[in-house]
């Protein structure tokens, strides 16, 4: 590349729970060690803030959402990390964000699922559920993971991309357990004639059947094109053994609704989360 | 009472977890000492069957609330427990209940709200919020709210409904989290004009704050005429420190959804949960 191409610059804020600075610091090396001068990490100080669960309060987080996205030098924006927290910053963020904003990349998935929904909503097209910084807690896979992310964002290169992606349907993905709670909300988006993708982290084997059924009930994901589950991990252990796997849950519901269930996604809370583009 | 009174045959069975025997048998003991032969406690041998997670497979339970609400000979259905599986029953056992299940008497809550939400959607006027003979597992403290579900099945007393019960509202009560995994599905009855209270257990501070997220955002939940909190209990600890408390938490919500936030109400996972007919 040349000297003078010009530098990205990423943004990144913490809608829910607080970034660690030093997986911050860690994320710009990794950022400079792949791309050098061409890419620029802008961590908001509001990533680092505190607030009882979450990285400052309510009004702090949206202003640095919007204050970030809305900055006309940031490229793209990058959400830190999940936790908890985006269901109470999205509503009211969504509305300040300039017209300029939709022509940006923005890039989260897990709990930021509630802003990318509602950004969907809103009718943003350069959404996509992938990596996130945070995920550097994972050691060496997590880096992979991030380099993803970035890798994404940067150059939007194919090799990122969740394997089944077509152009026959849009897709979307989300964490099953945000879905499920924002089924009924005004960040619900129309998922008529998408391929959803479903992952999930930390649920009881009763808590994935229980969201299963919830979303499978719901007339607008009866609306999408099919099902792919994507990897539930760290699933505690059920008491009793709940027999039923993942799979033949999804498959379940899947059937019982009249949902196409279409197979397996490659994404999860993990170093193999790929990047899928929303639409 | 004269010998020639008419023996209250209440029916047991168990929507999703399987039952103890011997909690069971506590709890005939129970019912001989408050009112000798004037009630038998019929418990469907369905009640202690298991299949995995479930006390026995979906077509067993269905079949076995069915056959226990259809028999004549039986006055009133008692939910034995809860645990997790009523979803997978309600929508396919309410329409084979014969219309003389009406007139019966329906008790329990927790996750068998899946169930009491369906039936009153469908027109069922004496379902109520209260004791199930699981609660025997808590010892002495268990007996008394054992005593009280009986108490309301039996003699319909005053002193076992919760005690803010007004006629000035229809109400209507539920675990916060089942109420949020049945909205947008085919068990959500209309909530316009209802108080509605709300109880949770064993549930993180983050994810009750995200069920009322949910749940106050949802259009049917903004026609009720309030919500009231009952106790949530067995709060695990959150990391870091949640800093609300759930009545802030409830408090927040119905605000910001206008929703009239109305106080406590006595319900909850513990010896003190009091009876709250639906209506």
């Amino acid at each position: 590349m040349g000297s003078s191409e010009k530098t990205v610059r990423i943004g990144l804020v913490a809608p829910g729970t607080r970034m660690p600075p030093e997986l911050a610091e860690r994320a710009r090396v990794l950022a400079r060690e792949a791309y050098g001068d061409r890419v620029e990490l802008v961590f908001h100080p509001q990533c680092f803030l505190s607030s009882g669960h979450f990285a400052g309060n309510d009004a702090t987080r949206i202003a640095a959402l919007v204050e970030t996205a809305n900055d006309p030098s940031i490229d793209a924006i990058w959400f830190a990390r999940g936790g908890y927290g985006a269901c109470r910053v999205a509503e009211q963020a969504i509305p300040q964000l300039v017209p300029g904003t939709r022509a940006k990349k923005w890039l989260g998935y897990s709990d930021t699922g509630f802003l990318l929904a509602g950004l969907y909503r809103a009718g943003f097209s350069q959404l996509a559920h992938g990596p996130m910084p945070v995920d550097l807690i994972h050691g060496k896979d997590g880096e992979a993971a991030v380099k993803r992310g970035l890798c994404w964002l940067v150059e939007g290169a194919a090799s990122a991309l969740e394997g089944s992606l077509t152009p026959d349907h849009p897709n979307l993905a989300f964490n099953l357990t945000i879905l499920s709670q924002l089924l009924g909300t005004p960040l619900e988006p129309d998922l008529a004639g998408h391929v959803l993708m479903l992952e999930d982290v930390g649920e009881y084997m009763y808590r994935i059947d229980r969201y299963f059924f919830h979303v499978t009930s719901n007339e607008n994901v009866r609306q999408c094109a099919g099902i792919r589950l994507g990897r539930c991990s760290a699933v505690p252990k059920n008491d009793p053994d709940f027999v039923l796997t993942e799979e033949e849950v999804a498959r379940f519901w899947c059937e019982r609704s009249g949902i196409p269930y279409l197979g397996r996604a490659d994404i999860g809370h993990d170093s193999n989360n790929k990047v899928v583009p929303f639409g």
